[in-house]
């Protein structure tokens, strides 16, 4: 006879409110983590939905899902939930998944094809530019002008799509894609389509979830499978890298000064730009090279997909990666690119969708293979989502305090001192 | 490999207090729905179980669920739990579920039979007329008279069962129950039996249930079993019906008029009388005729019951439908009658309770297969489940704005005007 | 065609904060139970763990399930986890499960056996004694003395674990300490183990539950299986024994004699000491007869186990029962103990942990069988499962009034006085 395990961390109570959330910033010690209200409160998360993921520009989806007019997609982010439609005219668009009339979400799917966009509960019916095209029983002076559906700012960067709920979004967005789109061009995602989605619900807050991403001080130990490619070195200063991964650096040295020829004979970029926490739209983006055979994130390191991306005419060009505050993270391989979008569901749970996207002309069973394309990613996914619960079931106690970042941590403390200027705006407001 | 749904519209966080609901309730534009919070929020919830549905008379259920002395039926209106109790001299009787000792539920089941009402816990038993009978272990002054079950409100209306929640409940329910009583009484539902009962939990707040309820604007679209009998006409003001719908408008007509002789024929009131919300005890009741056959909810509008209610000459009396506010709608035909009881369990959660009343003498499997009876009502009670939880994860969303009201939705704003009456009654309080 | 029970009592909304709570309690009649929201209010249930379950020494595990060195167990109070793990120097050390880190929790296992205490997100790696002994990546003057795991107060009574999260414990736990250990100490538990365990959660305030065990006024009519042995007079003043109870207490008074006489001989303690609500560490310890053969919680009385704890030389010396304050429980047989700790989980949810203890040498299936030794307290819990669960349901609704206390559940009421004497020093704080 054996004790029963009981589910714990949940029904915590919330004495949080925004009087308590400035106390809480201007408590924080650089350096150190958040304290656990932030990871725990619904009315931080309130507040972290209405100050931050509503205010910044988010990574919602790719362009790929989204090949032919009438192709939806719904996304849900706290109680917000958005269509992402390509329009007859091929313009992708944006809307609140709510009729005019009287508020019914209108698209339940996740995703689609339609012909107008719907609203079952009384046939209201928008065209997919937003438009009203019909309600029935209206007096003679309503003016369906005025019932249009609500756009959401959207904007496509080299086949990513992001969102801006906010009705004046940041504008230094502009300066991010200005920079980014040159790194993303040679992988072509407008010609790519998806060989594999996976969403993950974690119970874990999303900064957790976030954070957990900025560093790879626990890949070592945590990633089997992402470290015979990922150099477990990332984010260590080159002066201290620790004895045992010394032949590991030596070899990320070689691998990189043959990506950086690579690059330069093809006129491609891949220095590190890092503007990770001294603008709203925030970001970093850099070429580097991969372990093992160097080419894409497999257990041998070898390309899971034959048919390469775009025009490129080697395997061998390691991992275009980028990071955007606040929820997105993106790898781009010669063979296909890995796209992860973190959306937030309340305070203590988190959807992580992963899209694996290939060359529109590969084909399944022949180029590449699901399941090996997925592998790493889904085996790494599932070990942060345990890392992430261990974390929001720890920071949930009284007993937590938060200790100091290493020196390899240096991004997670980007993301936080980034998302603490999110929420002093916020409360300035 | 594809994308998991996440279910969402949950773990909304909750700003509302009652300076909030003022504004709120301030702030709403007349012809249009209600803001969002007043839906989601769990402090409103709290306002509507404390201002609303405990201060005004809740249809709960029918005297034919309670034929014997010592039947009884539990009923949950939020977290309070009321006993209804046929008394041994054939009063109908209701009591809070709670002991007077240290307050265990009483009764566990929904419905069943007992000779005295006794606690389980500490044996505290009382009878059906709520007076203690025994409690062990009291010192010698223990005044029983003191401690009986503490009584709710109940009213008998032709059958029908209301309870008040208030110490005092609103007094203008005689004249609802003098208006209504003539047009019931032919139906005769005390002599009636409980042919099926269904219990539907939607995941919606009760008020989008009702309103749900008070239109039609939906049916034609929505209800596609029910339109077979309902004219869908319904609501429309006679200069402003579709063209598509003219067919069935003057279909209708001439039902009405020889349903209106019919009834003059038999002294029996068929006119609207119409008080939405004017008043605390508001209703609706009025005499109308069914498409099709013209006789029941089926699909071809024949009878399902060959026993006509009472001592009814003829199947073909239309639907006798009586509308009252805050939680029930009924339909009485020739040959059954079916109620629906709305009881709010949570800001996001209501039980929808639909009966099917048959004549006492009626015969299972010769005179009415329940199947049968019970189709319509079933499958629109589903397809409206659909419809008031997309309203529910629609009006959730930051992203929604109150449209306009349709002229035939005029029911629904009367409802929305009569909540906000009483609402505002309760902030005065 | 029948009805489907939903489920109730849940999604309460709370209108308490700290001024709402000291108005509960001054306004709390004597000699009456407490009103509703002290059971269901999150705010409450907060306070309760901030004040009063963080304040005071709980029962949390005994010292049979942490034998050796590196043995481990994890205990949750609210939201607090605590690691208990014997030390390699023998000692039982308790420690936050918080990594010092990013506050990851440590140890994700009900109870195991560890080396090092080694979080998995990041490696940090404890010794048992807390100390932080590695932690890579840091900087060189990082000082790894100032990041041990942080310590929660521990005191080992004859073989039972306390654990108090205060900074500061209450000081009079060493006078329960030394009252209760003579009582203890014949049963010799540090040469007990574990015959079994059983974790049940209950739907139910963690003081419904406590204030259940404080009385046996429901004994009589709700523990068939108890009652074979436990005096159904418990609690009744000698001159209240109501007539059908006299033959019982004919034979408790015999038994009370022979016990006394048995104990006198050994100078084994038995007489009541009852502290139970004067003091923050209350208690109450007492030797009493039990009824049937008088041996043990058997059906007929007789030992379960043929082995009798320590060196005793008879199996009928009764049951030394003691209760502490705020958590537990206990029953100390010649051939068996059982313990009882209550872990309060949220507002309406309690982890009721029991646990069976026999001598070290006893053998399974040979001295004692599982399923006896643990029927009468399998069953009796259940049973009280089901009676805090009514109450539970029945003080949520506002229909409840706290109703009058019996003579015979005087231990009720002083554990109210207590619980109300430690939230008014917590609001005084």
């Amino acid at each position: 006879m054996t004790a029963t395990r009981v589910p714990t961390g949940t029904d915590l109570t919330d004495p949080t409110d925004l009087t308590d959330l400035a106390a809480l910033v201007a408590r924080r010690e650089p350096g150190r983590p958040l304290e656990g209200a932030f990871y725990t409160s619904p009315a931080v998360f309130e507040a972290d939905v209405a100050g931050v993921l509503s205010r910044t520009w988010l990574f919602v989806a790719t362009e790929a899902e989204l090949r032919e007019p009438g192709d939806f997609l719904t996304v849900e982010v706290g109680s917000y939930s958005v269509m992402l439609v390509r329009d007859d005219d091929e313009v992708v668009r944006a809307f609140h998944n709510v009729c005019r009339h009287r508020g019914a979400r209108i698209l339940a799917e996740r995703a689609g094809s339609v012909g107008n966009l719907v609203c079952g509960y009384h046939r209201w019916t928008y065209a997919t530019d937003g438009a009203l095209l019909h309600a029935g029983d209206q007096p003679p002076g309503f003016d369906k002008g005025c019932f249009g559906l609500r756009s959401v700012h959207l904007r496509l960067v080299a086949g990513l799509v992001f969102v801006c709920l906010a009705d004046e979004p940041p504008t230094d967005f502009d300066e991010l894609v200005a920079t980014v789109t040159p790194y993303l061009l040679p992988h072509q995602l407008h010609r790519t389509k998806v060989a594999a989605q996976v969403d993950l619900v974690e119970e874990a807050n999303w900064k957790l979830v976030m954070e957990n991403n900025r560093e790879c001080y626990h890949c070592e130990g945590g990633h089997p499978e992402l470290v015979r490619t990922f150099f477990p070195t990332y984010g260590y200063a080159a002066d201290a890298i620790p004895a045992r991964l010394r032949p590991a650096h030596e070899r990320y040295l070689r691998a990189e000064a043959e990506l950086e020829q690579a690059c330069e004979e093809r006129g491609m970029p891949y220095r590190a730009v890092e503007e990770l926490d001294d603008r709203v739209s925030a970001y970093r983006v850099q070429r580097e090279a991969l372990d093992g055979a160097g080419e894409s994130y497999t257990l041998d390191g070898r390309s899971a997909s034959r048919r390469l991306l775009g025009d490129l005419d080697s395997p061998r060009l390691g991992r275009l990666s980028l990071h955007t505050q606040p929820n997105a993270w993106f790898h781009f391989l010669a063979d296909h690119a890995v796209t992860f979008s973190v959306l937030p569901l309340a305070a203590g749970r988190t959807l992580v969708r992963t899209t694996w996207l290939v060359h529109e002309d590969a084909e399944e069973g022949v180029d590449y293979d699901v399941a090996d394309l997925t592998h790493v990613w889904r085996e790494t996914n599932e070990q942060d989502s345990v890392f992430c619960e261990r974390a929001q079931l720890g920071v949930s106690s009284p007993g937590y305090l938060p200790g100091p970042y290493s020196a390899s941590e240096y991004q997670v403390d980007a993301f936080t001192t980034w998302y603490l200027d999110r929420v002093e705006e916020h409360l300035a407001r």
